[in-house]
């Protein structure tokens, strides 16, 4: 079920294995295009009948009521309504901490220059259906945009055929205080908001993880509106060193296995003595899980545990995966992270499990996947917020400085630009 | 050639008018589809194979080698090289304010929480050829790079028939410090950077303007490599009230006309008598324009007066169209900006005209186009950046809140998440 690698004896195997294609096959595409296609066309129709074809059900009321949630939110467990509050608490205070602020600078005679931080309007967090619908997913996303102070926050979510979406997911949308919940999934649900219908508003931005007929959809409509980054299936690295406890290391790789098949989990450790016992706990353990099935799916796929000479190698291993999430199980966390150049959260030590940042913690649990932690970052307030630059100049410093300005501009043959210069040398 | 407009009787012949598609025609689609697909099969040769379609030449050297850069420098004109090296100083001194700290903060009995901010460690950067080559480009985007950290900085920017890329480019990438300078334009660039090729890195981000296709390039390639916003045609709004100067007005709609003729330039007014003043001044300024083919080509398609009943209302109206750029020629600029909810850059009154911003002043030229200043944000230091979530929990703080997280992740479903920390929770 998990394969243990020698780095230096089998990089590139174990590399291949390890690394997975972030492309899109052409019969996705296909469906994409195509239900994109009809819903720019046909709108509210469109809409419903991919509704009634993948959902089983046309629902009336594009939308929960409020009463539904109200009544949903009664009904609730009180523990499970008190944790998430407190989640939702911890997930603000986080966000608030990223807060950019406007700021300005003067410079010379009676310049001003400046850069002011506005929240978008509206947007909207997809929250996919089924067994996957995840109340922390909503409170992950809907707390940067109240954060940044977005003034319309919806979240489309599947029914079921009944028109009934996720009870769970209707308790977190009342924590968060989001304006609307839609009853849309799929890829005609990232077209109606992205472009209107007669009954959606288009929006602002998408953001919010869903299956590959989502994510290449959100792709499509960059542009018509802003997204996050595109979500893959989830992965974790745990570097291990000779201190780890491997009970710790085996069930953190458990529960990002048991997500989905396609789910990744690697440990990297210098210590052959954890390797062989990670991989023997793994194997003893695994009967336990409700989710075996799934869990011994994704570790043989997509699971490994690789040895290396030393640890300044497990941090390049790592940093060669750029891993969503990267546990260190090493006895000295802080000495380490200098050595992680790419990682979208790194938790720290024995007792920073995945699952208290998944739900409780407060950084954001909307990561970047598949290798691109390279480049992008952890869902944030800055997704939620817009920056629109100031230039404030005045006829002193113009006069100073006006005719070299023209000159660049002549310099790269547009006149006009150079003359909108002039015209003000002439008069001030 | 310009058209003024009644906002109360015409509201949305103006609007139709002056709104702009941003899709991608078919045609497009296919070439560029092709040219990736072409690039990722078959590498340098595929490359080689476009630029000698495209720009009449097959390269032997895939890179402007230093000697060539320090030689047009050396060969540039002193004024040129000290107005470049005063604006890149003027750029670097306004993103430096935009960079982003890493932050920590203790929450509980011993929980560390934070952020760490880490640059991108290659990107690469594409400058237009031909009649584009604007210097300004690049020191624009190779500024927040390197104000970044960015360890490496490469410049891509199309050869002519002879295999000579723009003198003016290579004295600013000079100026801005550019690690290496390729030779290729189009897709075919795009596809290189984004997937690595034998003799072409494979970057982490690719910024800055293009055509349609290296745009629609872009587009397809995000999730390889990051990308900046997608650049359309530019654009400018310019409010004006009666204290306007109607000659400032027409020379900076004509400084955004006289870039394409699909560029946009829009005045927006209270005043009929500043309306008509600009309309007629236009008409009979136009033929001392260098470029004056295209801008009347610009105007007469995207451009318009409009006369709205107040100030109010223009800039609702400006709000509706989102301008990349937008210039407040009014009396009292800084009392209109708290109506101003989108826009790239706003220039306030009427000395701080668009070419200063495109040139000198600091902030970015890199500007959402096309209406997505209502999502988008000038190009910046956050581009070139990656954040990392860190997540450092104790023991304590476990024992006191482990339970009900473990009790949160039963309710999603998830009973390894539970168990991963419940297995702590037997052992502290």
């Amino acid at each position: 079920m998990l394969r243990i690698f020698s780095y230096a004896d089998e990089e590139s195997a174990f590399m291949s294995h390890v690394t997975r294609s972030v492309s899109f096959d052409a019969g996705v595409q296909n469906v994409v295009d195509g239900i994109l296609a009809d819903v720019a066309a046909r709108g509210d129709e469109a809409v419903l009948d991919y509704t009634e074809k993948f959902q089983g059900c046309r629902p009336e009321a594009f939308e929960v009521s409020s009463e539904e949630i109200d009544t949903a939110f009664a009904a609730a467990d009180p523990g499970f309504r008190s944790v998430l509050e407190e989640a939702y608490e911890n997930i603000r205070e986080f966000h608030r901490h990223e807060a950019d602020k406007s700021f300005f600078y003067e410079q010379g005679d009676g310049v001003i220059l400046g850069q002011r931080v506005t929240p978008l309007e509206r947007v909207m967090l997809y929250v996919p259906g089924g067994k996957a619908a995840y109340p922390s997913s909503l409170l992950m996303n809907v707390a940067p945009a109240k954060v940044a102070g977005v003034s319309e926050v919806y979240v489309t979510t599947p029914c079921d055929a009944e028109g009934k979406v996720s009870e769970h997911v209707l308790v977190a949308a009342k924590v968060a205080g989001v304006d609307r919940v839609f009853k849309f999934g799929g890829a005609q649900a990232i077209a109606a908001f992205a472009f209107g219908t007669e009954r959606v508003p288009k929006v602002d931005k998408i953001t919010g993880p869903g299956n590959k007929y989502v994510a290449l959809a959100k792709k499509q409509v960059f542009g018509h509106v802003s997204i996050d980054s595109i979500a893959g299936p989830s992965e974790v690295v745990v570097i291990a060193d000779r201190t780890a406890d491997p009970e710790f290391v085996v069930m953190d790789m458990f529960a990002q296995a048991e997500h989905d098949p396609d789910a990744a989990a690697v440990c990297i450790t210098d210590s052959v003595e954890v390797a062989v016992k990670v991989k023997e706990l793994a194997e003893a353990m695994v009967g336990k899980m409700v989710r075996a099935e799934v869990i011994r799916q994704a570790l043989a796929s997509n699971g490994a545990v690789v040895v290396t000479k030393d640890m300044a190698t497990a941090c390049e291993v790592s940093n060669r995966i750029a891993p969503e999430h990267l546990e260190l199980h090493v006895a000295e966390p802080w000495s380490v992270l200098p050595s992680i150049r790419h990682a979208g959260a790194v938790f720290m030590g024995s007792y920073s499990c995945e699952t208290i940042g998944d739900y409780f913690a407060g950084p954001n649990h909307t990561l970047p996947t598949n290798g691109t932690a390279r480049f992008f970052s952890p869902l944030s307030v800055r997704d939620f917020v817009k920056y629109t630059s100031i230039i404030s100049y005045s006829a002193g410093e113009l006069r100073k400085t006006g005719e070299r300005i023209a000159a660049f501009a002549d310099h790269e043959g547009l006149q006009a630009h150079a003359e909108a210069v002039r015209a003000r040398l002439r008069k001030v």
